[in-house]
């Protein structure tokens, strides 16, 4: 077999077998195959596409190209969730306790910030204490006992994936359905989990920008699913607008405790109970109505509150904060940013509003850079609510006032005003399994 | 300017300008731009194609990439000729001296031979003493004295060109029209001539396989011609066979020597004055009537003989083996390859019948490879011809007898018969000049 061969056959549209992808991936892995051979690969792969058999097999095979995560020492059924990213999409901390504290088991990696959008492990770290890297015995251990534990990615999970990635960052390969859902579905299979559910953001803040963009993207990683015999479903969810109205490290694990505690902002709420509803049908809990009713039940009974303090108690955090988020370490200075007109907040760019928050110390600009825990912004507005001029849009927080410059600068950008009320997009745009979609 | 955001340009089928063209020429010889851009880059053209005006600056980026041979001290009107490849194809030698007789100008650079195909200065070589490797200054006397010089190719000639193929022909990105042109007519440009004329082979033993294809390459070329005030035109002609019956280098000559006394095979001779003729008329001899009456001409008088015959002394080769070809040193070994069956021939595979005399010796088969000038083959029988079973179908020549039996094998195996006689297929298939497309 030849890589010449095999790039000339996806160049005339054909499909590949299973040993051909099995040969480019691990040929790949093991530097065998150059570079400059993957990237006209990876750009005839984008131009002529791969049929869902094709991706199903080439994800299994960048997920065999590391470490298979073996869960079958945690008893129980195991449920991972993977959100394609948004602004101040603080979900996991949310649902993550809920599902858990309904007996099912979340032995769940996560990742940290990338470029506009934050981390789950990073908000975790907010909570002083907290470490997010565990021994493998310790991992299982802690979710054999508390039913949950999540992490930063460990192990050397689907290493063709970080390879390959790198290669399409700089080959303009990555908007790209097969490609976008292998990549993410490999390590997900890789994790180790039974079941899985997706959070397709679409939007401005997005990286699918259109619903039909997104419910492609969700359709391939749900055939990833069940040609690899795991159980996945995905939401298709608004990130047109960022989800409640923190954005920063410390700001969202406050917002997140008041969801756990049964109240917060609606879309917030909304979002948060739809996913978990939807992880514990995936687990065979009983009907989405039935389900709905634990996610509930979980949340004024305080039990998925005592979940989520228990997993943070577990990996070293202080839960007083959790407890009274007032004791989270404040910004140093803090700073509203007022509306130059009156009317609607016609819409927001979700990126921009990401950005601001980076650029307020929340997130990294470089690698090599340290986060900020108290910085990010509150809004007071979003896109559909009315505005006199004066009001405060948002307060902006951080810990280097030289910071604010070009935060607000950046912040100010973001905000679109008309005169007439714009309409309300569902936050929920459509539900895809593998009996079919569902859009609302 | 990013190569990253060019790549998605072309990959979205957008038109890229002249700027954004320079930019990935420049960056790419310059190696600014790795080889896993370019190659992602080259895919996406591939694909999606590119203007004439985009190929057309492309062209003249490459071949800016290095030298730009300036001809200005060779007096009168200065023509070049190029042929995509073929076997047996040994054109060059007699339309170069037809045309330079004629009065117009031949400073020439050609090429070795190619995988299965000759390169004219092999051949020329095979003339004793003659060398093809002359400094410019000797090169331009020479031309001024004799009317034409046919050297190697020299200097620092499209180095992106070269870079590219190199890329392109391992990553499935040869086979391009828009690749293929510009690779062709940025070596013409940088050679310096006012006019150029095209043998664009077409069938089996051809690059291009099919005549729509040959006419789109050669509609692209003449149109690049066009956009750089070169005077460019193209003959699409036959390799669905050999040219004449001499495949290899002393014998291709020998078969060249004859032409140009008057003799020879029609089809060798048919195609050599049309070319030849089409050479004069670019140079604006006359009408292609006229131009084809001067061709006659100089066969008739022995002037080009003549010429041919000084170009040869002038570049210290012994003519009298032109004068008597038996006088080239003859092959230690021969062996005839016989008819297995009667019938007509319906078809040759003319890559096979390259390759064989390849095996016998008259090519390389890698790059450090030395050529045996008097290997090689004399067909008896080509497609159409009527053959009886053990009627000899060729002479195979080598100078080590070892190579008879894998080149016979390949040999044999180029060889279709039939029972009826097959049709006639035309020598010259279209003329593709600035004025559009004749087929014939």
């Amino acid at each position: 077999m030849r890589m010449y061969d095999l790039i000339a056959k996806k160049r005339d549209g054909e499909t590949l077998t299973k040993q051909e992808i099995e040969f480019i991936i691990d040929g790949f892995t093991k530097g065998e195959i150059p570079d400059y051979q993957m990237s006209a690969f990876l750009m005839a792969v984008y131009l002529k596409g791969m049929t869902n058999e094709e991706t199903a097999q080439m994800t299994l095979a960048m997920a065999h190209s590391g470490d298979m995560v073996d869960l079958s020492a945690i008893e129980g059924i195991k449920a991972d969730k993977h959100s394609t990213g948004g602004v101040g999409d603080k979900t996991t901390m949310v649902i993550a306790p809920i599902v858990a504290s309904c007996g099912v088991k979340i032995a769940k990696m996560s990742g940290r910030g990338l470029g506009h959008t934050g981390g789950t492990v990073d908000k975790m770290e907010s909570v002083p204490g907290c470490h997010t890297s565990l021994p493998q015995k310790e991992f299982f251990d802690q979710v054999n006992r508390v039913g949950i534990s999540v992490i930063g990615q460990s192990g050397n999970l689907a290493p063709a994936d970080k390879k390959m990635y790198a290669l399409r960052d700089v080959t303009a390969t990555v908007g790209c359905v097969p490609l976008i859902a292998s990549s993410i579905m490999s390590k997900k299979l890789a994790a180790g989990s039974d079941c899985i559910l997706l959070d397709v953001k679409t939007g401005n803040g997005a990286f699918m920008k259109t619903i039909e963009g997104s419910i492609q993207l969700a359709k391939t990683m749900v055939a990833i699913g069940e040609h690899n015999n795991r159980k996945v479903a995905a939401l298709i969810t608004d990130m047109d607008t960022p989800l409640g109205y923190a954005v920063g490290n410390s700001l969202e694990v406050a917002e997140s405790m008041v969801v756990l505690k049964g109240r917060g902002p609606e879309d917030l709420k909304l979002v948060c109970r739809e996913l978990a509803a939807n992880m514990l049908y995936l687990a065979g809990k009983g009907s989405l109505e039935t389900c709905k009713e634990m996610v509930e039940q979980a949340i004024t009974s305080g039990k998925a509150f005592e979940v989520c303090k228990q997993m943070f108690a577990a990996q070293g955090g202080d839960t007083s904060v959790l407890d009274d988020c007032t004791k989270f370490k404040q910004a140093a200075y803090q700073k509203q940013v007022f509306a130059q007109e009156s009317g609607y907040v016609a819409s927001t760019d979700t990126e921009k509003i990401g950005i601001s928050s980076v650029l307020l110390g929340a997130g990294r600009q470089t690698k090599e850079d340290t986060i900020d825990f108290a910085a990010g912004l509150i809004l007071h507005k979003k896109a559909g609510d009315r505005v006199k001029k004066g009001e405060p849009l948002a307060t902006l927080y951080t810990e280097d006032e030289t910071k604010f410059e070009a935060a607000e600068k950046m912040f100010v950008a973001a905000y679109q005003f008309c005169q007439e009320q714009p309409k309300k997009i569902p936050l929920i745009l459509a539900r895809v399994t593998t009996e079919g979609v569902e859009t609302f």
